[in-house]
């Protein structure tokens, strides 16, 4: 079989490493002395949690977050002993002591959740978990009630060891939200009945809302994956991602052919069109049809009508044939179109792009630490 | 660990493989004599080739196709030898002897890959190929004008043996589309060059435009999968999937209360809300955000807020307690409301639903064919 795989992948993938490292450093550095998790859930936002968790535990960080028991199971194996391993989904029934059992750390949402892990942490006499605080989500977390009804009860003698106290934004991205500083003060009160528990607000926007959201522990996500934490500003983190979709065929047409599914769009003159082996089945989502655009030779090439399962058509009329052949690559992302860019055209946000990046592109990561 | 991994998913995914086989047998039925052929590409829509094609397989079906190469050697393992494995994207440059190798047929669909598969097929004394010719799509095929160079040349020996003249339908679920109709023409017309080659212009929705658009070959793709070949008319296939949601939370809001992030739903009443472990990384599109809806107890009950990457919002003020617990479900896909009511939800097709089912979900398949 043709030896290299990228002769015959669809599509190739590059994922920075390094630049995740950098991101995530970056953002260290910003809150200093707080301390800085990583939010690595949905495998790493679809990059790849295996390979992207050691490079962060490389560059220092000590404390990750996934959101299911079986992304903590799974991240176990790749991480130092030493590394947190919290799953914000929470504890489902019956699962307490496969917690235990991986060393991960539940995030207890509700009373009945608590309830099960103190069983638990009586039973095998250990027991660390954060406690989620629902401050204006309300999404997962105890509610402020279910909150005082705890907090009045925990001058008792308690099996749980508290690793954190956390809260989500649900509006961090927009500065000007009022439900920004409703959150905050919220949390300021409630962090004063367990005032020994290291606190949490912020992920990637909540950084930048300012020192007084960070607490003692923050836990970006998305900013590591270089979705701009602070949209509308310019985007402080590096692109991580590079995609490029195989050209399959050039063909050269008339005035008033129409292209893909539905002849939707219809050539206005002759042109030179190439199909990519990159289609909606590949998470390249079919919401960016007609508005979407790649480039080849240094040039923007538009998308022509419909996004198809496993195929899209560019417009390379204006481009050197020189640049574009049958093998070649047409650039889906790049430093110059990163995720929120391609989210724009899709009309969702960049966290999405991410998550969808498809099954079927050959992955490559460069940058990977070096093993000691 | 907890024995049973259906007590810790997050979301649980069944698939009919019966179902599957009970479409394909309809459409089969329908077309008589004509052969009935299956379109497994994309993993099988997403729903596991190496399972769905041997079904299929078993009902009778011996021709399959897919899109890649790759896709076309992991189904060369799971099916039976005689059954004839055909792949749309064609030839990359340098990759001929490994479709040799794996017994893949190309479908051409340049004058440059049929070049490429002639001197492959002198080679290798054999070379079965399909011929693509584009009759309306611009997407990959031979243009009419390279097609009528290649029939000029034919009736020299050809190395290649032609198992198919394919052509694919732009509109073909728009029933009066005038493209159809030139579709046709211009593929009859082309075929009587190629007079001794099996020909085949319908998929799915192509096989309820008449017999006129059966000719030797039908290629269903999306309909066996539950999409409706009809879209306006009533759905004649099988609901094949069937999904349920994780329900890790309920919690009661006061009026007032926003929900999920940029606070885009406010309550305006008391309510109770299930959270939910499926979200856009589980490949339930973001744009489904307050349009979605799910069942439990008998009931609708509506998304609120935007789909989050690993939850859902659900309002169940309405239902009975009793049926909503945590870690019970509520129902995303089934009977009632299938793909494509899920895609109209979410403003795209039922193909780009099914194609995006996640990684997360803990698939199950019912109705496997019995091993002889």
């Amino acid at each position: 079989m043709t030896g290299n795989p990228a002769d015959r992948a669809g599509a190739i993938l590059e994922v920075d490493l390094a630049g995740i490292a950098a991101n995530w450093r970056l953002l260290a550095r910003r809150v200093e002395p707080v301390e800085c998790a990583a939010v690595v859930k949905a495998d790493a936002y679809g990059l790849g949690a295996a390979l992207v968790a050691p490079a962060l535990a490389a560059a220092g960080c000590r404390r990750f977050f996934v959101a299911t028991m079986d992304e903590g199971i799974a991240l176990r194996r790749v991480l130092p002993e030493a590394a947190e391993i919290a799953v914000f989904n929470g504890l489902l029934p019956g699962c307490a002591d496969d917690f235990i059992e991986f060393g991960l750390v539940p995030v207890l949402n509700d009373p009945g959740q608590v309830a099960d892990w103190r069983s638990a942490a009586l039973r095998h006499r250990k027991g660390p978990a954060i406690l989620h605080l629902d401050t204006g989500m309300a999404r997962l977390g105890l509610t402020l009630r279910e909150f005082d009804r705890l907090a009045d009860a925990s001058c008792r003698p308690d099996p749980i060891r508290w690793r954190a106290l956390i809260s989500h934004l649900a509006c961090s991205d927009e500065p000007e939200h009022p439900l920004n500083r409703t959150q905050l003060e919220r949390f300021i009160a409630a962090r004063r009945c367990l005032s020994h528990v290291p606190a949490s607000l912020a992920a990637s926007s909540g950084i930048f809302l300012g020192p007084e959201f960070h607490f003692d522990l923050v836990r970006p996500g998305a900013a590591l994956y270089g979705v701009n934490p602070q949209p509308g500003c310019p985007n402080p983190m590096r692109q991580i991602v590079r995609l490029k979709g195989r050209i399959l065929q050039i063909r050269e047409v008339d005035r008033g052919q129409s292209v893909g599914y539905g002849a939707s769009h219809v050539m206005a003159a002759p042109g030179r069109l190439a199909t990519v082996a990159v289609g909606y089945a590949d998470g390249w989502l079919r919401s960016v049809s007609q508005h979407g655009s790649g480039r080849v030779g240094g040039k923007r090439v538009p998308l022509l009508g419909r996004v198809s399962m496993d195929l899209m058509v560019f417009d390379v009329s204006g481009v050197d044939p020189a640049f574009v052949r049958p093998g070649g690559f047409i650039e889906l992302l790049h430093e110059e179109y990163g995720v929120d860019a391609a989210a724009a055209d899709a009309g969702t946000i960049g966290y999405e792009i991410l998550t969808a990046l498809g099954r079927r592109y050959l992955r490559t990561y460069s940058g990977a630490p070096r093993q000691c």
